[in-house]
């Protein structure tokens, strides 16, 4: 259900009713002011923000799919970065294309963002022009922040070092190979650090970030827009609440990644003086 | 998290082994076979299915993503079609790109599916050549289906007439006005109708879908893949359970979309004979 424009529109309304006498001075304008949406009040900065999000070959959509629908409703301006301007293509065959390039990515950004992905990820990893890339954008990033195997992206880049983070479940174990704390969690957030863990992660993810951004009712008025009122059929989503036999299942599907990602860090270590 | 080719190769190995004794001859060939993967059953059509998902212009991404996710990861064949090759940008500026047009998208397709959108899908609700395509391309579907919004673009194109169906909470009601009775659910079936509730209820949707497809252990096996295990921050996110200042936010924010329909209902009902 698309309702950015109408979003947009009152709030772009609300806003020009309220700026006027809402914004005491230049100085004072760099501060975030109050806005109302029908009467649900929500925070702005005075330009929005700028996110970058990381989009590559072997991607998986949905990681960052959730998450740019909500900053996109959230009125941010959302670009999609990656080394030209080539669509890639998703590892479910889906083709998406950037908008921006490593080059023309703005600076600062308000928010880098890292989707995961299987062998893309991998190879990512060991990407040294991508985790060098995405080390200085993170220096001068507001929040650095991944979803899924994102995080490994991120802990190659050794974003995540000295961090608590979380990850799809089947790699979380991975990331203390790149110094990180691994917290079995659906959302992490340390210091500036917000990592997601699987795949659907990416939404509860993303509303939080909209709370902090925005304010709680905000978020509430996206948790709505997005009719996200869960009922997973079977609800075994996690390896907690999954039947053992799923459970060993999967695991075995994913041992391949999980001895991929672990390798990268090994080598990592070996090429370090 | 992809684990597209490794389960694709897992499943390849495991259906090579089955298959020689697995299958009885030709006839029985067009059966599905029973497959095995690390201990779960799960059943195969001889060949994956066609999946045709329209995209459009202001469309909403998540609607189609969660679903496309899910079918990928399914092994079935995916095609994005639209009325050209060029590509689209959704209602949050993602820049998607079709792999096949009303031309060359296989017939008959296995599963038909329209996400929704906002002024994007009130669009299409008037456009002559998209309803004509979609009522053509249904007729020889096995199942007809959609997320949000996209219900009311089926039911503008005449194909649920008669039956039980869902939307988007903030158009639901608008069903009725072209023969569809409206049902307040994440996921209506009715015959071959399949609908899905707002936007995010396409992973809902697909779970169940690929239960139908693949058998409820492999749909077990994907959710645990997607980490389904949803934890949404405020617990709002839908109309009987969001705080009554948000529900009332949101239904004016809504209000001139479902206006919108019910035009594009009235004007239909005016053109016929």
């Amino acid at each position: 259900m698309r309702q950015g424009l109408t979003r947009r529109e009152m709030a772009g309304a609300v806003a020009g009713a309220l700026l006027p006498e809402g914004l005491p001075g230049q100085t004072e304008a760099r501060e975030k002011t109050v806005h109302d949406m029908g009467g649900l009040k929500y925070t702005m900065p005075p330009k929005p923000e700028q996110i970058g999000m990381l989009i590559y070959p072997g991607m998986t959509a949905l990681d960052l799919v959730g998450p740019q629908q909500v900053f996109g409703y959230m009125m941010a301006t959302v670009h999609t970065f990656w080394k030209t301007k080539d669509a890639v293509t998703t590892d479910t065959g889906l083709t998406l294309t950037p908008s921006r390039t490593f080059e023309d990515c703005p600076e600062p950004l308000d928010l880098l963002f890292v989707p995961g992905g299987g062998s893309g990820a991998i190879a990512l990893m060991k990407d040294r022009a991508v985790l060098e890339y995405l080390a200085a954008k993170a220096k001068t990033a507001t929040w650095v922040t991944s979803v899924c195997s994102g995080s490994l992206i991120l802990a190659a880049a050794g974003l995540l070092r000295g961090y608590r983070a979380t990850s799809h479940w089947a790699v979380r174990d991975v990331l203390p190979e790149f110094g990180a704390t691994a917290v079995n969690a659906r959302v992490v957030e340390d210091r500036n650090r917000v990592t997601g863990a699987g795949i659907t992660s990416g939404i509860d993810f993303a509303l939080r970030l909209a709370g902090k951004l925005r304010g709680d009712d905000y978020a509430r008025g996206l948790e709505l827009t997005l009719e996200y009122d869960p009922q997973p059929p079977f609800g075994g989503g996690s390896p907690a609440k999954a039947a053992a036999r799923v459970l060993q299942a999967m695991s075995q599907m994913y041992a391949p990644l999980n001895a991929a990602a672990r390798a990268v860090a090994a080598e990592a270590r070996k090429a370090q003086p």
